[in-house]
């Protein structure tokens, strides 16, 4: 995303009003939204370049989000997967949680934005942006943009800890700038199988392996996966 | 509602971001907020002895509605008769019709309302809104007034013209202003059962004899009490 500074005219905020979702502790909201803040300025991202401010500051994404809501068919909302998975994943129900996709439709459509990168789980949250933002333009005449996704392959989907998505809510993050002892603890407690460390192993199927091909050189992706299929003892430098 | 202008501090707004629920016609909305206006300062409202307003003209009601919908359980939403009652009437389901007690929840807890005067059909909103100022009050500290509703017995429902609640979502009102031709079809459109006009007929059962109960005379009540408990014809003066 960082690398679109360039080439696009950028957009990013850190999203407060839907963290609220799950964070109820004032103090611990306004840390996360700082700490989220220094995450992007730390990893590159130059706010003379893009346009970068906290979601809350923008009231009026929360009066558009009324307005889409009278427009969202209910089923368009309830199919959406997401909220189910949280749900089924023991995440207490909340109307806000429900209601994300149009919050963030309204994220979305609000700034008029062309391209939207997105993990794959939230490709479905981009589509009722662009079904609600064709029902606006329908009922009200030509108004959004409808919004493109942009899927990069390579980070489609993080895998956490446990092989699931990476998500803060699910507890199985690996934080950027964590370091030393907690590091380690949490790199040590990514799940593999019972497989024997040097015996030979599918990639395919490795988190851990996964996980260290998102920021690997290919070079050294190449030693690992031989190491891999073959079996030997992987060195961590 | 119009007689608390002495005794108490009254808040009076029009509605319009709920009128989006079931009119996306902009000059229709717009014409009916003005009417709605012109409505209640003829019946007597006098906006120097209240505040009176267009719901959307305080967009802070937005954002107070997406903070209590992430305190919302999504039970206590999903429970709410009047959604249920208005789909299977057929009004298309959307997610603003769904969320309509949350935006009624900021409605009222935005301005600390003490007492909501209700209709028994807004009883169940009304204790969401107090539930969620309660939930609100012990997750942030003491924030919003606990509104209690003030329900007038005689005008807790007001039947419409097929005995339903009165509701122009229903379309079975009988406008305050209306005149001539138009009113008198109105009327005679009131539903009643085959019983022949001079027959008796128990008064506890019938919309017309309800409908008048709300503006005739108690002197006039009583002989239409007498016509329709003994028989007889009733003439409208």
């Amino acid at each position: 995303m960082i690398s679109r500074m360039e080439e696009s005219e950028l957009y990013v905020f850190l999203v407060d009003l839907h963290a609220l979702t799950s964070v109820h502790d004032r103090e611990r909201l306004a840390r996360g939204t700082l700490e989220a803040a220094a995450d992007f300025l730390a990893l590159g991202l130059d706010p003379d370049k893009c346009i970068f401010w906290v979601q809350s500051d923008v009231p009026e994404v929360c009066e558009l989000t009324w307005v889409l809501s009278t427009l969202a068919p209910m089923g368009l909302i309830e199919r959406c997967h997401s909220y189910k998975d949280k749900v089924a994943k023991g995440i207490v129900p909340s109307h806000g949680l429900f209601s994300y996709p149009v919050l963030m439709a309204a994220d979305i459509l609000l700034y008029q934005a062309e391209q939207v990168p997105v993990g794959k789980d939230q490709k479905q949250h981009l589509e009722v942006a662009r079904d609600l933002a064709q029902k606006f333009n329908n009922e009200f005449g030509e108004t959004f943009v409808i919004p493109e996704p942009a899927i990069s392959e390579q980070t489609a989907t993080v895998p956490g800890l446990d092989g699931q998505k990476m998500s803060k809510s699910y507890g199985n993050t690996i934080p950027i700038f964590m370091e030393g002892k907690q590091l380690k603890k949490r790199v040590m407690s990514i799940e593999t199988d019972a497989t024997p460390v040097d015996d030979p192993k599918d990639p395919d199927n490795c988190n851990l392996y996964k996980i260290m091909n998102l920021f690997a050189t290919p070079e050294r992706m190449k030693e690992i996966h031989d190491l891999y299929v073959n079996g030997g003892l992987l060195t961590v430098i």
